[in-house]
């Protein structure tokens, strides 16, 4: 008798399961989808070279050094540091749920993340490198050699195949299953009444009609500085280096809020240290609105509902290069 | 029937297997041994603070920065690249079964892992922080304070807890089953005849008098230019910064060969980018002997086989900073 109604209760939960799956909230806000390895050896290969300082010149700096996966996908810097200790111009956005992004970079400039690899290591501030002398160096080292024959069947690298490889891997880069995201699929009980009260807020002021869809942004451009100009020592003049046109001054692709109590400090220049003064920034200079002490520390606490679980991962064991592998250049 | 010679054969390759381990060859190499983690919750605590940049003043540099384990424990370049891209002085020395050297340092001015773990983190050169600083970000960071007082029952953190943790992770960096330690535990089949024909030589012409014990070096100091003197540019003086003793100019600790194919470039100063080269030095330098090509390749291909199996763990994802955690400051 007992057995039955423990079998009765599993069934119930089971079916209270089924029924949030197939009946999400309906929000302006989607959960995060788990992640779809449809190609694991392209992705494997991918995170190696996501790891690898060698596709820098100094042979120090790899994707991973901006876009750190034990911190949120980022730095935790204002902005970053390039070869030869350069500042960078702007702060590193997280590579987190990445793809689900409209485009990269703040300005948009890549239309996905493929295009979006090949940038940094080409750019002279940040890996230095060229892709030529990238691919001269992995061309060099057979482990790499191998694992690109058996994923592209041919053992003649270019740069095309490198950004495949690490897009792919970059697209297992996915946070789900953050509390919010329980809460999204009907689990009352996943988030604080303080982190609902902030939710609520955050449609009813305004937030979510730029920070919406499963990243909670990542879906438009936006001006920053809409009410009132937003003051800033940051040269980043946004969209508008992309498209030519003055009327995209100031306008930044809208940063996702997925984890954002892990990708500190926030804002393009990187210059809001905490989540509190982002949202009473936001709200001042992109609402018109100015939140109360109690209303900032419920936004807050539903922003920490997002966290989501982390990527988990072996750190790749890198093939080593050889004798004929171009030596890296640091101070050179 | 069939089963039971299965079972035989089975029953003989155990025994084998068991002599093996029984009666290793004797020999003046040592297989490395397995990993005992007594403490593995320290460890674990120490695996995050190895890969944490907070602990460094830019917030850029980790342990994991010099002595990358996704390449033998190294940063595979001449010299290393520290705070505000400092040159170092010294080539970085791997950190993988560190645990079996007599001390630490090309000088060996660390009696041992924990004294060694906490001179990067206070160098001006290399992370540029300070004990006290690095000690108060962690305070601010109640992830960390859980943890450290679940391995230690306290809650006020010193830099004696975190170098114990960062010691006690280091202390699992050992790579053993390499193909040379299987041929010690009496596998004729796992090295090459041109490894072994190397390992005769290795020994009959004196590298293992420095090289020996289980790490192949690391048991002494020994003068960087016997026969002949070494002619470098750099102005590492070796074991005599720490003895002040004229008569220890230019000696340093003999580095382990362990993973040597991994660890590249060699020597103090890092000149010598490949194994032929370092042999051939070695050879000349140390033993007034000059190699022919054979021998080095016999040599070469010994030291190749000294890769054992290198640490696979899971990438830490470290614990978030809070609002009171001092912000880095890389270009402060």
């Amino acid at each position: 008798m007992k057995m039955c109604i423990t079998t009765t209760a599993v069934a119930l939960a089971l079916a209270a399961q089924v029924a949030w799956a197939e009946s999400p909230r309906s929000e302006p806000v989607q959960p995060v989808p788990v992640a779809n390895i449809s190609q694991p050896a392209l992705a494997e290969l991918g995170k190696k070279l996501f790891f690898d300082p060698r596709l820098s010149k100094s042979g120090f700096i790899s994707c991973n050094s901006c876009h750190n996966l034990s911190m949120g996908g980022t730095d935790n810097l204002k902005t970053s540091i390039g070869h030869n200790w350069q500042q960078g111009p702007i702060n590193s956005p997280t590579v987190l749920n990445s793809s689900l992004n409209l485009a990269q970079f703040w300005d948009g400039r890549a239309a996905d993340l493929k295009e979006q690899a090949g940038g940094p290591i080409a750019n002279p501030g940040e890996m230095a490198f060229t892709h030529e002398l990238a691919i001269g160096v992995l061309q060099s080292i057979p482990g790499y050699v191998a694992e690109f024959e058996v994923v592209f069947g041919k053992s003649e690298l270019d740069i095309d195949m490198v950004t495949d490889a690490i897009a792919a891997f970059e697209e297992t880069l996915v946070t789900p299953h953050s509390p919010f995201d329980q809460w999204l699929l009907g689990d009352d009980d996943a988030i604080t009444e303080q982190a609902l009260a902030g939710y609520q807020l955050f449609k009813q002021s305004g937030c979510v009609a730029c920070h919406n869809g499963p990243n909670l942004g990542g879906t438009s451009f936006q001006k920053m500085g809409v009410v009132e100009p937003y003051r800033s020592d940051s040269d980043a003049i946004g969209r508008a280096a992309v498209t030519g046109k003055d009327a995209d001054r100031f306008t930044f692709k809208v940063p996702t809020l997925r984890n954002v109590e892990l990708t500190y400090p926030y804002f393009h220049d990187g210059e809001a240290a905490t989540l509190e003064e982002a949202v009473d920034i936001m709200g001042r200079l992109q609402l018109g609105r100015v939140y109360s002490e109690q209303e900032i520390g419920q936004i807050v606490a539903f922003l920490k509902s997002l966290t989501g679980e982390q990527p988990r991962f072996e750190l790749p064991i890198l093939p080593p290069s050889t004798n004929e592998t171009p030596a890296p250049e640091p101070f050179g």
